[in-house]
């Protein structure tokens, strides 16, 4: 279903009703322009698969009619997918600067680098397309160079806020372009799309600044060596520990591959002020007085591969973590890593550190980058929109989102709380829910792309609490007759040279089941091997109250 | 090793650097007394594993000396492993009215009840054995009829305190016994064993009674159903419940396995006080108006097959959650269920309802049963041991507890911070830390117990992610050839209908492999397998970045 000419079209691909992989599109004329493209992390059920984005089937359909992706920042759930989309669509992409320093590391890496068109775009750039242009403005969040986004199209303005917060104190020397927020709302508002990570958070987000405060009194505190873990993009809080290591005499080390890279574009491009000779080396950190050291790493979220995660079990080479040295995580646990987190405090509380950790803004050493209700609110009075789509953000979220906006004057049954493929329609300034496209997840397993069956993705569930068992049946073509005993191989179940008894009981089974086999005269080959899995099945649950795989191989000789 | 004659010997078995499984143990002359036997529930990495229970070697290789197990109170972390200890050790079970109650359930389930001699103790009780005897005091935690335990020995005496708060207007009629505690501070104690689990929280847990006002607001605001959920055995939530749904004149429904059953012992045996003419079946819920309807359930921690999750998806067999239904959370998610009690209130939310949810006691709806610093402080006060160790905690909540320790006095030097199966020795009341005594994860794994050996646990940890590919070779005896092409069977790793040209060029790899070995001539069945798993492998890994596990069969004929 296409929609009509001058109809236009706003939906997400990706973001609604999760956190993670977004994606949103504004179709007008022959025109679409898409904004964002993240991946998002799968859950424990979707074993083996390590990523996943949105289906793009939508935009591959109306190829011809894709514009621009426009990215409003540099974080993974906003751009992570674009190598995979330019694999189907090989779209020009605009973004700012650092953003664009982000997407170049990762399309170097996926060699798709050359045949991409990067278009550099600021605040003040004014894109034109044939029925829509683009204009932006400026926005804080918890990496630079963050961008909202307005389209203008003969319908009216849509503006997509991007990720943000207020802060009127924050670390850098950005600032949220309250001005020109202010004008655009002025100027009218048809729709307003803005995210709703902390719809359910009261207040407004804490200021930056008190994690700067926080930082200067752990070094001056600190009588040994400082390591302070962060996401490598928040750049801000790594010039923060820049400027508390200078303060207080330290050398810094880098430590984690996503930091140096992150690093190198940052202060590549600008965006960070560190002294050259400020830097060391991961083998100079002994050499130094142990006073003299900080050390900024990744691995603040608990992942096993990570700096600090390596470091707290003593697996980093050349670094140690040693008594009383004061380890700081500054960014909270996200939902699902607390485990993970605190398991790496543990050991580190094991070795003598000093650990400055806690969850939300607790510890003083991290504040969110996503607006509270507030925030939120003061958003909403700024563009005054008609019309309101809560975006970025579980069910939840979304609905939270939907009060706050009646709250500050958005007419009721004005907000559109949308599934990711569900298209409001604009016609006359009026909108309405109309047609859907195609949405949902694309599984990146290994090399493939969106090719994870379900079928597939249940085995290995019952793989991972079971196990399976191999069953080999060797017999006579003609007779349908077992020609030697059946051979049985256990992966994942039991452990076949402790479980002897039972494997002897199973290959008893085998027979039983040929007896029955032999009174019904049924000889098919499948019939053999489905009656054969049901016995055994059956007698193992009973026996073992599990349900490992049954995989009857027939030979027949 | 076994300890000296009058040696006291104190240690843990479970609960040490752990949330979960308690047990502890003092040993003194020829006798042992055990204190709770818990279970703990796997992490993501033990795949497949039901429940994790202490390793009790030790205990079993000293059965004769075993006298007791006494029991602080009826939580599955230190009750769920006692019909797996009663299967190796026939011990007699001292524990209060209520806690039998649960005991009981449990050994009724596992067909263990008439065996096991059952010992009904209270606060008053002392308990005589031949060097130890055993006496008792009140407290109050989250769920009724706790015990804190004292063990007189010629050495001294030592204080378990089981779980506890000190809560001064608590929901039921318990009181904790803070006049006998004195007295056994003041008659002196040797060794002090303090709960740890909110040893990093600051301030003293807040009060039952807030709870209290917030159901009884929720019940009074609620124009429709209410339907609360919380753990079973938190009864004087559950009364809480009662006296809310009394007031605004509503019946009250009990939903889910659990909570039809320990509401049963705690009604039964005094502990709750419901009108019989007050309940009512689920299938009656329809047949009444929705605001004189109650429901109390299990699921507050979002367990897939528990009662709120099956409302929230429409899949209770007569009970539907409809809009303006007021669903409440009456129950903090324990770190780790947080996405799965998230999921569920995304779900209530869309079927209309009004959800009262949120972290820790921020809703009102729910205070921690564990006393904060301040509670902590203030048993350690009372109690005044000359020697301490922190239990039932993470490590980082033992060191904290070693910190508070010595804010109120205890030396340094005299905590002792033990992993499990680590013994503190005391001799003429000079405590050290000294021998080892086994102890470790006894895993559940269907009917098995502790049968689960690595190499499984590391076998579906590869089966769930990568699935696994058996590779049938039908080869000549003697001159070791194919005679078929290969047979491949794809199970969790690619979906084979989807993937033929993968497949066949497995079977070229195979042939290739074939013709490696041929130019080798190593031609053993064990040389061959192993061929082909690695050839095939590297092959997988280089052009899917899967590792499926290889499973090559040999079919000699």
């Amino acid at each position: 279903m296409s929609p009509k000419e001058n109809v236009l079209s706003i939906f997400g691909l990706g973001g609604l009703n999760e956190i993670g992989k977004n994606m949103y599109a504004v179709e007008f004329g022959n025109e679409i322009i898409v904004i964002d493209c993240g991946i998002k992390f799968p859950d424990e059920s979707l074993l083996g698969v390590d990523v996943i984005i949105p289906d793009v089937a939508y935009l591959e359909a109306n190829k011809e009619k894709v514009k621009a992706l426009v990215v409003t920042h540099g974080h993974e759930d906003h751009i992570g997918g674009i190598p995979y989309l330019l694999r189907k669509i090989n779209v020009p992409i605009y973004a700012t600067r650092f953003t664009l320093g982000l997407i170049e590391l990762k399309l170097r890496e996926h060699k798709l680098l050359r045949e991409t068109k990067l278009m550099e775009v600021d605040e003040n750039s004014k894109v034109a397309f044939q029925e829509i242009s683009v204009s932006f403005f400026k926005e804080i969040h918890s990496i630079p160079d963050c961008l909202g986004i307005v389209l203008h199209t003969a319908q009216g303005n849509i503006v997509h806020t991007g990720d943000f917060k207020f802060d009127l104190t924050p670390a850098s020397t950005e600032r949220s372009d309250l001005h020109r927020m202010a004008e655009i709302g002025k100027e009218g508002v048809l729709l307003l799309l803005s995210e709703s990570t902390n719809a359910e958070r009261k207040g407004l987000t804490p200021s930056e600044h008190i994690v700067a405060e926080h930082v200067d009194e752990a070094f001056l505190k600190a009588e040994r060596k400082v390591i302070l873990s962060t996401f490598a993009s928040n750049i801000s809080r790594v010039q923060q520990v820049v400027d508390a290591a200078r303060k207080t005499d330290r050398k810094l080390a880098l430590l984690g591959r996503s930091m140096v890279n992150v690093v190198a574009v940052a202060r590549e491009r600008g965006y960070l002020d560190i002294p050259d000779d400020m830097l060391i080396e991961a083998n100079e950190i002994d050499e130094l007085p142990p006073e003299k050291v900080a050390i900024v790493c990744t691995g603040s979220q608990g992942e096993q591969m990570a700096a600090l995660s390596r470091l707290s079990t003593g697996n980093f080479r050349n670094v140690e973590i040693l008594a009383e040295d004061t380890v700081i995580f500054a960014a909270g646990p996200i939902p699902g890593n607390e485990r993970n987190v605190t398991r790496i405090v543990d050991n580190l509380y094991a070795l003598g550190a000093h650990v400055i950790y806690g969850s939300g803004s607790s510890s003083g050493m991290h504040v969110s980058g996503h607006g509270y209700q507030e925030d939120l609110k003061l958003m909403l009075t700024l563009m005054k929109p008609t019309y309101f789509i809560p975006i970025h953000g579980e069910y939840r979220m979304l609905h939270h989102h939907r009060l706050l906006a009646e709250q500050v004057g958005v007419e009721k049954g004005n907000t559109f709380i949308l599934k990711n493929g569900e298209v409001v329609d604009i016609e006359n300034k009026v909108a309405r829910q109309s047609r859907k496209v195609p949405a949902g997840n694309t599984f990146i397993d290994g090399i493939g792309i969106g090719d994870v069956e379900d079928i597939v993705l249940r085995d290995r569930k019952q793989l991972s609490e079971d196990g399976m068992l191999v069953i080999v049946l060797t017999m006579s073509k003609i007779e349908k007759q077992l020609i030697s005993p059946p051979d049985t191989i256990s992966r994942g179940f039991v452990y076949a040279k402790n479980s002897e008894e039972l494997l002897k009981e199973v290959n008893n089974q085998i027979a039983k089941a040929f007896e029955e086999l032999k009174a019904s005269e049924r000889k098919e080959w499948s019939i053999i091997k489905q009656h054969i899995k049901r016995t055994v099945g059956k007698y193992l649950l009973s026996h073992t109250r599990k349900r490992p795989m049954i995989v009857p191989i027939i030979i027949e000789i």
